[in-house]
């Protein structure tokens, strides 16, 4: 398995990348290479500071532009053809690497990925998947981005995006499915979501749970959530600053017991990093798209999450039931 | 100030609702009387178990019938007329009462609202406030789920409401309105928040602050956050069962300290319970709206926050502001 990692992504680039790329290799499958792509003097004078980098499984692709913030999203693949993110996905569609990791401009990964690798026949709109944690089971939420005013037979897809997300890289058998909505009843809902609903209660081959409201995505009520991507992409990031603040509370609450207590063990818990990267589900290739702030940990778990995808076969198993899914009422 | 309570709401009615108006009643100011509507033998009964409860100022007011989750919203006041909802604010309607409280569905509590005391002139949808707890001042939240599929205007009026509420009864002389988005660029967002954006930058009389991420709620970067009811609702059950979890998770880790540790004093910061109930805004009459799961604690902080809307005149300033703001493009 040989994962394409963006290595001028993070706000520390290239570093985070760098480590978290060795200690992939140093404590994952030992079948994995990684190519970092980006500017090779930077990389290699990154690399050079870890002595013990695994040689052999740890490559360097020279990529003469870096994305910012500033870009535009649309226009990005026009103005910087030679970035990371662009080269990194033309080494997926060339067959040189099987799956792309970036933690740059979600935008940008995203158009240049839908460009560069194009979306699988049948999908409507790819979306970027995000697994949380609950209480119980971790919870693939989908769109958590990606796309904004959706119509409800995308959100449908969603649903079977999931559905192998889960199955393949959560070990799910029979995911439970739910719609985030605000009351458990069908007939609760905007306009978007109270079509969802009969068009999800009639899908094929989907285990849907019903409506899940707000309150029980932390209780782990379902193990694939769909939602429209601008609730997804407020929704996680209220999440990850309450955790923060509620932990950052405490700790400065605690300060007198902290040595007693395993406050890195809380933190594990409520940590997506754990998780990895969010996947962008429904393009023809493997990309996953990690935070601006990734610290190596995350970094290692992306490349994690890219080499289950790619041995599970996933991006096929999306081809291939996306083709026997009900069919879009509209196409968009 | 006399305010009519729902004494049939809560899921512990009517205890919940008579140790909170007694607690009210020892605490707050004593120009405040209380009426508890609903069913009178009742109610009697669970006052007899306080044998400090103020004389006088604690009134009962009889209602044959109380709405149920099972009710219908929309033809609740057709089926029961007289339910502890109706009859609380008929009561405010008469002027026997100046502000209704209840616990009751939310839905109901919403439609008798606005068939007895009428939108406010000028008032496309009434909509719920709700107070977050943040890093730094509180911030009302509105719509958080009385209305979904809005319409741009209906958005920019949520924050004329907003701005109002947040002057009277937060004492914020100038506050700063923020649209709830997933970026803080104003050509980030999906449509609903694209035109609103644009329509708020130019609304007169408000300090809008710009787009507020999802992130930045719990920072505190405004006092009044604007979104669609949809969006709202399920931020708001998904902040209450995340700040729930974790000091559940955190309480069960710290058994062991837990004498050391001031725990309440943690819950109180996250406790939305502290500014009590959500106010329907655009109404004409002070309507607060509890939650199914009140405290007594958090009956008597919306005895609280009635009477203060009460005394600014809150209704009177919002009826007068919404006829010199922006006229809504379109009639709703």
């Amino acid at each position: 398995v040989r994962i394409a990692l963006d290595a001028m992504g993070t706000d520390n680039a290239p570093s985070a990348e760098v480590a978290g790329a060795i200690g992939a290799l140093q404590e994952l499958e030992s079948d994995i290479e990684i190519v970092l792509v980006g500017d090779s003097a930077v990389i290699e004078s990154a690399i050079a500071d870890h002595p013990a980098a695994p040689a052999g499984r740890l490559l360097v692709h020279h990529a003469s532009e870096r994305v910012t913030a500033a870009d535009a999203p649309a226009s990005v693949i026009r103005r910087k053809p030679d970035s990371s993110i662009a080269v990194g996905l033309r080494l997926v569609r060339s067959g040189e690497a099987d799956a792309f990791i970036s933690a740059g401009s979600t935008g940008a990964v995203m158009a240049t990925s839908l460009f560069t690798l194009r979306p699988l026949p049948g999908v409507a709109r790819p979306a970027i998947g995000t697994v949380l944690p609950t209480a119980a089971n971790p919870c693939l939420m989908l769109d958590a981005g990606a796309n904004v005013d959706c119509k409800p037979h995308q959100l449908v897809q969603f649903a079977h995006l999931g559905h192998i997300y889960a199955q393949d890289l959560m070990g799910v058998e029979r995911p439970r499915v739910g719609l985030l909505n605000i009351g458990e009843e069908p007939e609760k809902g905007d306009e978007l979501t109270l079509e969802t609903h009969r068009l999800l209660s009639q899908a094929h081959g989907l285990n849907f749970v019903g409506n899940v409201e707000g309150r029980d995505i932390i209780r782990g009520m379902c193990d694939v959530l769909v939602c429209d991507g601008f609730v997804g992409s407020v929704l996680l990031k209220f999440y990850e600053s309450v955790a923060h603040f509620i932990i950052g509370f405490m700790r400065r609450e605690l300060r007198q017991v902290e040595e007693d207590l395993d406050l890195e063990r809380i933190f594990r818990v409520l940590d997506y990093e754990e998780y990895g990267g969010a996947p962008l589900l429904g393009v023809g290739g493997v990309t996953i798209i990690c935070h601006g702030e990734s610290s190596p940990f995350a970094i290692r778990n992306a490349v994690a999450v890219a080499a289950r995808a790619v041995r599970s076969n996933m991006v096929r198993h999306i081809a291939r039931e996306i083709s026997i899914a009900d069919p879009p009422e509209e196409a968009s």
